[in-house]
């Protein structure tokens, strides 16, 4: 049974749902942040992955990289798989600006969240919709 | 011509070079880290690879985790591609322990690295031979 972390859920919110991993936006709109999430259980770490599944999340970490990079045209985009506090598999697609709150430092434990209003998330759903198209 | 930026030869010693990446161990014995650099001119980010590179990417990512998985058995592993200060493309693959000096923070910034001796340095590279073998 796949269940996704309730701290990943209450921090973002879901946009699609992708060959292998529901999409999210994380909820703080200092920096564009999506949140990839493999709908495998039990699953910790990319080398776990099956190799076809890896396969498949570097395809859709580059399709949520490309749709940022039309969105908003970032100066550099920060990939990541952390989980020192959320230990289920996800990974981190942001975009960086030299203006924005915790440049040049990676952006965790930095500022306090700024979450979107919900006209701003209509928005932002949209527009990744149109972008994110593979 | 394919060149890799000073900073990154300079804090890093070179361990192997695989199909598609140089592979260099982060001189910070903090953390065993290690550094992938795609052997590609001009490439700032993993979605600017072409796809058949993406997959190589991915596929050494994943080997170069479980050579750390096999040698030192962390708690969790960070993988990152950020880019900030030196924005040539370079993937960080980060053993972590829950008594490292940074936990549960990403390690950037945290504390000043500890340079390894010359004995850990050739120990690591041997270690890393036998662990890092496809």
């Amino acid at each position: 049974m796949m269940t996704i972390d309730e701290r990943l859920v209450a921090d973002s919110i879901e946009l699609d749902l992708w060959a292998l991993s529901q999409v999210r936006l994380r909820n703080d709109s200092n920096y564009p942040w999506l949140v990839l999430i493999p709908m495998r259980p039990d699953m910790r770490e990319i080398h776990q992955l099956q190799p076809p599944d890896r396969v498949q999340l570097i395809d859709e970490i580059s399709r949520a990289a490309w749709a940022l990079e039309r969105m908003v045209k970032p100066h550099k985009m920060n990939i990541a798989a952390m989980g020192n506090h959320v230990p289920q598999l996800h990974i981190h697609v942001i975009a960086r600006f030299t203006t924005d709150p915790a440049w040049p430092h990676p952006v965790w434990g930095r500022i306090e969240p700024v979450p979107y209003s919900s006209d701003a998330i209509e928005d932002f759903k949209k527009r990744f919709a149109a972008a994110g198209r593979p």
